[in-house]
């Protein structure tokens, strides 16, 4: 189901605070500039008033910014392989993604390890099984025992056959890039031009912090804004590290490198689907290692928030961990950055199930309770019916002062659905709870991993459909995928 | 240091949403009526022009109620023993307490106990050595170990002599609370009417829901609104229990024996310092087992802060879990409370640290971590500069693309302070966190509670002030303390 806001989004900062943000990261794209490391992005920016120092850099003209932006959607409806799990992006809507790119994968019987192709299937099917997931986000974990050269290929396939939520594919290379929709065009049954027409998958581009845009992610912008696919334009801006120090600092910068790719994206197609994506949090001073889910996380998602819709743009935030094991930490830090990414009009909530350890690595048991937050946030943003049979003046006056609520008609006809009934939480007395082994959250977890897991049922998938994702992919990978050189 | 919300508060319900609940309550005060068991609160409802059934029921008119209610200040300042514990209550400030009124406890190197005296005054030792924790909720475990006629005596007095942070009292009776209060006056070294002018013990009012006022807590309406100390009214209207099944209708019934018992404060003594408290969840209709920090009880508290503002009163909102042990749950569970709290415009959140199992069980290990958590939002709570220098123009400019900031000029003037430091979160890369033995957020508050209480400081007491105290403890015991028949 499609989750609404039906309040407004929280405002830390004033309008001329925004302002001040704004113009200042005009400053910095207008006087630092970006190294942008793809001939044909330099050239279109170019055309459209930038200045080139003839080597990678690109000073942005403030006005050529800001009249490429406007042009982008505010809202639009990514399409999946099945109709029924279309989302909409932007506005109101709030959709919560799997976990991404993690390179280690922890749980499902198993301690921390390399990612693998089974791992990473396995996580798809629960990212299937979960209605709380409603899109992917990439690759839930690395499946690094496929070789680089195919690996986007049978990836793929796999996330297209064993799962019909709309896909997330990475920017890596014109080659994959075009690989990886036409799989997408198979599975849903399009034509090239529909296709062209429907934003069908989503891809990430990470700016290099600071202030660099790397070849293979500016071929993304260019080749999917062609192609009306969504960029979700996310630059990777740790205050201390990659950023200033300062949170008004690090969001400055983050300001400049998503309004520099928006505008790459929106020259390569004015009004292509893009996303403002936020990921501003900090470093842990001490060790230099990156936090999460911490206050400065917070405060920067809710003017991330702020930002987009200054632009009109839809918003991307994250629930992300620095935990280690799916302990008290990991409860309190996603929940933090929930509350940041939910509270600050976030639309696409990234990692929104089963990101641990700052993303290095997926937890098949931090997806189950992931699932059960997200659902709990979901009900949360239901709206609370004050219709005449809800305020129930009548029940409180049938019951009376000192009698009980059990037995009244309204409570015998409600029971069943009134409450958010979650999967992890155990609200069990101490002594049943003892009786029961003294679960914690990560005992319900992992035996949910086994359920789900146990119950998984694969998507209907036309039989033409699979034969031609499979046609595709043994064509290709007899062709030796793509060139890598390492 | 107070926090102090730098934000509107959010609104889940329209303006006449709250009204239409305003109105139920109020029709459900006038049609239904409340049982009131105390005499001398009947005479002045029914003074104020209530009708009185001549057994136990008011019927509120609702003209008294508005009228009693508007006269209850919006804001107002709880004094502590030592001045600098002094807190605003109302407008945008927030204050959090620690946790209070557990049978058990749990922590402090020993398995779930009955609570007694020893593990009550460690954590008023903590409670005193945590900075997040402002003010006094109760006893934070109860010292069942102490008999009950007496109970008060020690209790308070381990409290003004461990800590120096504004005191919380029981209302259970007029003796006792007499006796609590004249401690609190000998603390502060004050006399009989500056106490009666200057708010200095916190008391909860707990309805007896559905609809019914006791006589101790009738009793502490009238007695502490006299002496102008500060009644906290918080009726426990859980969904489906002692309250309507529906949100709404929990709501109304909130906000109707709030309203009631606000207005027999009121009634005692026109400005007397009250805070509308709203502690409206649901239970978990399989087993009837109260839950915590669920999606429904983030509605009710951002909806009882909409009722409090409609009144022009200080709102009372709580942290709070169902969790049986340290662990996700328990972390997930108090910060989406902690989300429905300070979102709602809480300007008190009980049980602010140490809350766990529903309420039956105290933690010294839950209570440094929620120590963090309160730090994190106090943090989160602090305003964003964007002056000049915060923007960092200047530093993205030196760094320039492809650089870092860990050397910049900004980076190493600031990083000692730039971010908040965490107690309990581990952040640690996982190999450093394997060799340091895996811990988990729970092991790490273990160390901490031993820490905390080792390096414990008992606060400067004036031997005068200590010799009162000791001989009205001596003096009250020697008579009998309170005449008990259980």
């Amino acid at each position: 189901m499609l989750h609404r806001r039906p309040f407004l989004p929280v405002e830390i900062l004033a309008d001329e605070q925004i302002d001040s943000i704004h113009l200042a990261s005009l400053e910095v794209l207008r006087d630092v500039g970006v190294e942008v490391l793809h001939p044909e992005a330099r050239q279109l920016l170019v055309a459209a008033g930038c200045r080139f120092d003839g080597a990678e850099r690109i000073y942005f003209d403030p006005d050529a910014v800001e009249a490429a932006v406007a042009t982008a959607p505010s809202v639009f409806t990514l399409h999946a392989p099945n109709p029924a799990h279309d989302v909409q992006i932007g506005d109101d809507s709030v959709v919560f993604t799997s976990v991404a790119s993690a390179p280690n994968v922890i749980g499902n019987g198993h301690a921390r390890r390399s990612g693998n192709r089974a791992d990473f299937q396995n996580l798809v099917r629960l990212t299937q099984a979960l209605n709380a997931i409603q899109i992917h986000a990439g690759y839930p974990v690395e499946p690094s025992d496929i070789h680089a050269s195919v690996r986007h290929l049978h990836a793929t396939h796999d996330i297209l056959t064993l799962s019909d939520k709309a896909p997330n594919v990475y920017s890596l290379g014109a080659q994959r890039n075009d690989d990886c929709l036409e799989m997408v065009r198979i599975a849903r049954g399009v034509s090239d031009e529909q296709l062209d027409e429907q934003p069908s998958v989503t891809t990430v581009i990470n700016t290099n912090s600071p202030l660099r845009i790397d070849h293979p992610m500016a071929e993304g912008l260019v080749r999917y804004a062609r192609r009306g696919q969504v960029c979700i334009v996310t630059p990777f801006t740790l205050a201390g590290a990659m950023a200033p120090i300062s949170i008004s600092g690090a969001l400055v910068q983050q300001n400049a490198e998503a309004l520099a790719g928006i505008t790459i994206a929106q020259l390569a197609r004015p009004g292509a689907p893009v996303v403002y994506g936020g990921f501003t949090s900090n470093v842990d001073m001490r060790s230099g290692a990156p936090a999460f889910g911490t206050p400065e996380f917070m405060q920067a998602a809710l003017v991330g928030g702020q930002l987009a819709r200054r632009y009109g743009l839809p918003y991307r935030s994250s629930n992300v961990c620095a935990a280690n094991v799916l302990d008290a930490q990991a409860g309190y830090e996603s929940v933090f950055s929930l509350w940041g990414a939910v509270m600050g009009g976030a639309n696409i909530v990234f990692h929104g199930a089963g990101w641990m350890e700052g993303g290095l690595h997926a937890s098949f048991e931090k997806m189950v309770l992931d699932a059960d937050l997200i659902s709990m946030v979901g009900r949360f943003l239901q709206p609370l019916s004050t219709e005449a049979a809800d305020l129930a003046v009548e029940t409180i006056r049938e019951v009376g002062p000192g009698g009980h609520f059990f037995g009244s008609a309204q409570t015998q006809a409600g029971f069943r659905t009134a409450f958010f009934k979650p999967m992890v939480s155990d609200w069990s007395n101490h002594e049943s709870w003892i009786e029961a082994g003294s679960p914690t959250a990560l005992d319900h977890a992992e035996r949910l991993v086994d359920e789900l897991l146990d119950g998984y049922e694969a998507p209907v998938l036309d039989q033409t459909v699979r034969d031609q994702l499979e046609d595709f992919v043994a064509h290709r990978v007899a062709e030796g995928g793509v060139f890598t050189d390492f």
